[in-house]
């Protein structure tokens, strides 16, 4: 029996574990022929033991050093796009074109390039100097990185090439990838990528190291580690709050994104200018990847209208008609169908679905459920349960008033979006509205479906908790989710010669931005 | 009996409790005449609710109005510099004479009137404009905001006047203060001035709300309730663990300041070269505000040599000499003589004090301990027992190798210290100490002691756990501290008139730093 190897301090080895585990392919239901290995603590422990150790090496190298590497990183995962969007596909049942290739595929190559002109470029780390106190301080990296990725993105969101992985090594620190179970090969053809940019970029070995799965119990010593700077989670919510409990009691970061359902308003006189056109937005958005988006729209909230029976009609409709897509695994499928049967024991009614099957493998029937202002208020909490997949719950309001008890009863969410008329008659339920919604979700859209996600310096794919552990920070543009695995290096009174050179009195590149004295400014000091 | 009033919603008002305590006055360990409540939750929920109105009514206003709040503050606190000096050194035993009147109580002024500047002035949000995916983001507040002051500086970090306060209030946020048990009359005035100047500026009521002292369980309701946006507390780290723990449960942002040792090492050039001025500075530094600083330098890090033994005879003979100064209270006390019992039984050993009085009040002697490096590495977690108050401890250390095992047996700390010799004899080990103590303190300096936090942009009195309980954080210094209470608002695809003034295309000010399509810039988008 072949298992596939751990990438442990720069060499790919046999992992010391006995424990193995194998991918499932979601449209056959079919086990796929490689083994991977559970990593046993004392796997774990080298791991961590080897990132230390580079963390250690690579302090105070220039952002440059790390940018190349995932410049190269990014030319290298372009350059084997094939072989990576075949096994993705393989392993996730995602469509090769256009998910894989045209969009996921192209997002991570771009977002790498983007962490590295960060890097490079240097500002992010908010270089501060007071020449008169000669006290000066900048973001530094913060340690080992442990990045967890979740199931839905193979690519994007990788613990060996996604976001989280980006901005850690922007910041300077070594990584060590927890991969996905449900896509390992993926993951592995990551961090053989990654395992050769670095050699080829000089980095240390150990620098990038790939374990495939962990206990439990493991993974939560993991993230509590000492020895460790902070990790990134993105996934289900139960495990990531035991890990986020683990990490806090020792006051470890740990950035996460765990669940969201989205919602999203349509006011009433955006139903009476373009109800259809909106039903049609909402449809090929929640079904959209079979629904597996984070920012996957499950809640609609209208007011009792005809115009929201139209629409309401328009979207069952169209969801009964659409082909059922497949999940990305048997977990993911019973999840579903849990989140399903909560909804339903606490009053939703179905309007169409409900029931697993209805297309190939893993799968559920395209499900639209619907409850009452009233019903949502009273039982908000279970009525909130994440349905991931390609599901949505329609709430109907009475009243303005009930629009906003909803509002205040919902959670912390990533994205929050209103439909408005164009010729004014929402602007005061608009602003009521969002007054309270926009306390409660990261991104606040208008007139537009959430579940693009654009890497560009303005997003924020973050918001307030259950939807990750802090509302100050994004999972997604740079250089803003760099800065998550820094902490603040102060210098007080340290010789010059002893400075980072990004700290001393001549700007080392003419065009980093520096806060002097009070001033922004690309000049050097006095 | 007289019960002091609470401030909840815009009035001073009795207290719906019946428990009540009296402060202390250090000096003659008797009590104060003033009685203040223990409010019981029905009171902390009253104030909850208020500051959650409040936040929905102040949300959106320009900086302007916050700043304008902050500077009458500064200035009320300013003209009532006698009242103010004159009950907190009554509370506190700390000195008149510099240290109230002359150097806290202008920092703390100071600091309110940075913290205006940087609100009004707006860069601190760190606004960005993606123009081609019309996508905006910025930095907004996070919520009503409870501060907890801690013991021992009632003006400069106090709940109703101080750093945390200050950031807060920039941030756009309401504060309910929680005061010290140890100084509620200071509290209370510093209270009055800021209601009074919240009214004169136009503050809604219940922007500022004051309680004195409720159960710990009660404010651990506090910290994870609801309507909470986020907590700063300073003060011990067992109390502040477990404000922690509650918070991180619901991933309500806390920013603690525990507790930490700040170690000084003294490299064997150094101690050749300057070994006595070395030593004047350490003990001026350790017995300052009898050792009560966050950033006491309570660890001396020696190579073994004949100068060590007299720079540790000079610390010692200093430290006998001395006056013993009068601790903040009974609590400070026992909190002391325990963590030298701690360290004794652990092997520690006396070289001069050790014993509760030798002064006025609460005291105890000028206390200095000793360890050799292997001791310290055995029992590093008990030898790091913080002793806040006038007691540090020396560690002798035989070999470089030692001074090396030392520092990474270190926990998180604010600072650290390294005084090297001028003739370059100490670089090497130098690089090989601050290479691993950098990622311990957030504060390193060269060649003066910790004891002086200016208060300037690039100051980080923040560093890694359990010194606090994220490391990117400073609890001083403007603008990065505001960011602290400061949740990231993403704006995507909104309509123009909808967005904050600062992420319409046109710069509001002509001043405000913005992020645009990459570049920062003062200008227009377009």
């Amino acid at each position: 029996m072949v298992v596939q190897p751990v990438l442990i301090d720069g060499e790919w080895t046999k992992s010391i574990g006995t424990a193995t585990f194998q991918p499932t392919n979601p449209l056959t239901r079919e086990p796929l022929p490689e083994r991977y290995p559970v990593s046993p603590w004392a796997e774990v422990e080298q791991a961590i033991q080897a990132a230390h150790r580079v963390a250690e090496v690579v302090r105070g190298w220039p952002g440059e050093r790390f940018a190349a590497f995932l410049d190269r990183l990014a030319d290298r995962i372009d350059a084997r796009s094939a072989d990576l969007v075949a096994i993705a596909s393989l392993e996730t049942a995602l469509p090769v074109q256009p998910r894989l290739k045209d969009v996921e595929l192209p997002r991570t190559s771009n977002q790498l390039r983007q962490a590295a002109r960060a890097g490079r470029e240097g500002s992010w780390a908010m270089p501060t100097i007071d020449a008169a106190s000669n006290i000066r301080s900048v973001l530094g990296p913060i340690g080992p990185v442990v990045v967890f990725g979740p199931n839905n993105f193979p690519f994007a969101y990788n613990g060996a090439a996604g976001g989280d992985f980006a901005a850690a090594v922007a910041a300077g620190n070594p990584v060590i990838a927890k991969g996905h179970s449900s896509h390992p090969g993926t993951t592995r053809l990551l961090a053989e990528e990654a395992q050769r940019a670095a050699t080829e970029t000089g980095m240390p070995a150990g620098f990038v190291q790939l374990i495939y799965r962990t206990s439990h119990e493991d993974g939560q010593r993991l993230v509590a580690h000492p020895l460790i700077g902070a990790s990134g989670y993105t996934g289900s919510r139960s495990a990531g709050l035991q890990l986020k409990q683990a990490a806090d009691r020792v006051g470890k970061p740990i950035y996460l994104e765990l669940s969201s359902i989205n919602p999203v308003y349509v006011l009433p006189g955006a139903l009476r200018e373009r109800g259809r056109e909106i039903a049609e937005q909402f449809a090929i958005s929640c079904l959209m990847g079979t629904g597996q988006f984070c920012t996957n729209p499950g809640l609609v909230v209208l007011q009792s209208s005809p115009q929201a029976e139209d629409f309401i009609k328009q979207v069952t409709d169209r969801f009964a008609a659409a082909p059922v897509g497949t999940l990305l695994g048997a977990g993911v499928l019973s999840y579903l169908a849990a989140g399903l049967k909560t909804l339903i024991a606490n009053g939703a009614t179905r309007l169409t679905g409900g029931l697993p099957g209805g297309g190939t493998g893993f799968c559920c029937q395209n499900t639209l459920l619907r409850v009452t202002g009233k019903q949502f208020v009273s039982a908000a909490e279970w009525l909130q349960t994440e349905m991931f997949g390609n599901a949505s719950l329609i709430v109907v309001a009475e009243t303005d008033d009930e629009i906003i008890a909803v509002t205040r009863a919902l959670e912390g969410n990533l994205t929050g979006c209103l439909y408005t008329a164009n010729d004014g008659a929402d602007e005061l339920l608009y602003d009521r509205v969002s007054l309270i919604l926009r306390q409660k979700v990261g991104r606040l859209l208008n007139d537009k479906m959430p579940t693009g996600v654009a890497v560009v310096s303005s997003m924020n794919h973050g918001g307030p908790f259950p939807a990750t552990g802090h509302p100050g920070f994004t999972a997604v543009g740079f250089p803003a989710s760099v800065r998550r695995f820094a902490m603040l290096h102060c210098y007080d009174g340290v010789r010059p010669h002893r400075l980072p050179d990004v700290l001393r009195n001549k700007n080392p590149t003419g065009c980093v931005w520096r806060l002097i004295d009070g001033q922004f400014s690309q000049g050097d000091v006095g």
